[in-house]
């Protein structure tokens, strides 16, 4: 299918936003629920494209097994909602500022009945709906559906795709900047307009985090200046075309000495037995458990103090989880991040990172810069 | 009190979010409440000074009258809460990734009660309490305690007249920008960049309607072309130092017909009406009722087609709001806007707003630049 001018992927249409609606209604019956309760965030977005204003008036799609799709929405907003690229496929309820939302809601629910509700949703809706509704019962989407958004369709697996090569070629503009004598902040300034300049919408982190910084995992970027003979962790990224981007390159500035290139070729072997412990059928905790286990032989694994990967769709963390206790299995058109890493307290950290999709044959990397230990200047 | 050095406010110190957390501990009592949950967001920036990042992981602050406040926080983030200028007056409670998070919020709430809670709590923690304290019962902040934050400290009125300022200086430069030829867009980015310029660090919307534009009082900014006759809306507002500003003026580019003229002395007489109705003790009622009734004597009641005012503080919508209904009775320290606006349908719009806060003698307005209908090029 041609895309439209510009290059831009084809959009969704409504059929795709009424098949993912569909299916979710149908996941949400096999997992015991009278329906899902969907309010604004990236649920909705996925599942009708439609981004309301964020405001305290009461929006909410009723997703009901058998039943047609009912948006709940303020009058005022109807028109927006009825113009999403999912609009079509909604029967909308709307109600006038001044009226009781909830009553919209009440008779699309019925009298009792056992809901999945997003996990963000106001409380102050959950109220309102439990108040005119005293038989029902709730549970977070987060618990009962993680999986919800998790297996990308073949449209989506596309955004993915692109998103990922555009971290890529980010990566090798950034190889190429100076990096001794200037801070932290400065380069990650310079990953984040390199992630627009390659058509990212929106950056979510761009982490710079050299010498010591590197032994922290939830460093972000700061004013240390970077110096020669520092290792640098890089990791970033954001969305494009409404799907996420994160990768991560371990870089060192100027030759390393043979600990950093030995912890190193650690981490990029425990990265590389991650990826190849993703096919259908693996539990989530395999991953995990491959690339830890590298790193545990090799004598640092008190030193790799975070779960492997998460989920990434249109946001960039999101289940599915890859750590110990996760048991549910992998599915074709998952896509996680594998990213081991080793944290050497005062001195320096590695990290490698890159987004994996399960295909039938197995894993598929969507960043494929090279891994060996870049020299920067 | 000398500010810091760059000419900032002095910052709050932690006896005033003291002050703020007994205040509002009381309050709920007076209402009837057991206590107060708060979850991360406006209340509780007001409250402790302390925004966390936003996730999914349980952050809670519980006030309880005759108590330490308490926070539930997750045990990475409780360092940087303990930072936040608030954080030396609270307990906190922390729990570890893998805890039940609402272990920590049970022995502080005890196993019965009604508390009020955030109206943007996610409903995940609001049914993980529910879960755990059956025997509780829930109401939302916003009808159970809409005026919080209304009314303001010395502290915080210093800010917003500060804001207030930052945004009268935007209007005066902007009125020298040329008009006629460019986008309303363009003018919009000029706006923006002026509050930045002066201060903001957060600009919330910068309206610009031209012409037939101008009688929806919804439209922001667009790609229509300002030309010589039009009338022009101008609406905006963000925030400076953590505190809103919102003022809105109607310009003329070139010469006024006489209507024109007629319809923005009405607008004017109206504000200035309604800006007169403020005093301790009148409701809220009284100040729209007052700007309403000199626009229906002129003849275009029906052409006043929203609320004449809303709050503002630590955001720029938020109780009281100035509309019929509304009988609470203005306190001194209360900010908001007085905006009346009339509305031609096709043709163009008037409005004019300043940020009123009330004081012993009546309101004083913290937008002063001149009302009268300026001539733009």
């Amino acid at each position: 299918m041609t895309g439209p001018a510009g290059g831009g992927p084809a959009p969704f249409t409504t059929d795709d936003y009424r098949a993912r609606m569909r299916r979710a209604a149908r996941a949400a019956a096999d997992a015991g629920l009278d329906g899902l309760l969907v309010a604004p965030g990236p649920d909705l977005v996925w599942l009708t494209g439609y981004r309301p204003p964020e405001t305290e008036r009461l929006t909410l799609l009723v997703l009901r097994d058998g039943s047609d799709p009912v948006l709940v929405v303020p009058a005022l907003e109807a028109p927006d909602a009825e113009e999403a690229p999912g609009g079509p496929a909604l029967t909308l309820r709307d109600w006038a500022d001044g009226k009781d939302p909830y009553e919209a809601a009440v008779s699309v629910l019925g009298p009792r009945g056992r809901f999945g509700v997003s996990d963000n949703a106001w409380a102050l809706h959950l109220l309102g709906l439990q108040r005119r509704l005293p038989d029902t019962a709730y549970v977070g989407i987060g618990e009962s559906l993680p999986m919800l958004r998790a297996v990308k369709d073949a449209a989506e697996l596309e955004r993915m795709a692109a998103a990922g090569a555009a971290a890529d070629a980010a990566y090798e503009e950034i190889r190429k900047v100076r990096f001794a004598g200037r801070r932290e902040n400065e380069i990650a300034a310079d990953l984040a307009e390199l992630l627009r300049g390659f058509g990212h919408s929106q950056v979510d982190f761009t982490i710079v985090a050299s010498g010591p910084n590197g032994a922290n995992p939830h460093h972000e970027a700061g004013d240390r200046v970077v110096r020669r003979g520092d290792m640098v962790v890089l990791d970033f990224g954001g969305l494009k075309d409404g799907y996420g981007s994160d990768t991560s390159r371990t870089v060192h500035v100027g030759e390393p000495d043979p600990e950093e290139r030995e912890v190193h070729d650690i981490v990029r072997a425990a990265q590389e037995a991650g990826c190849r412990a993703v096919r259908p059928g693996a539990a989530c905790q395999d991953v995990d458990r491959a690339a830890r286990a590298v790193i545990t032989e090799a004598g640092y694994g008190d030193r790799f103090i975070h779960r492997t990967g998460h989920g990434i769709g249109v946001t960039t963390h999101e289940p599915p989880y890859m750590v110990e206790g996760e048991e549910r299995p992998l599915v074709p058109g998952m896509c996680f991040s594998v990213e081991p890493g080793v944290y050497l307290p005062g001195r320096f950290g590695v990290r490698i990172e890159d987004i994996v999709t399960v295909t039938e044959d197995g894993g598929r990397r969507l960043n494929n810069t090279p891994r060996e230990m870049a020299i920067v200047d």
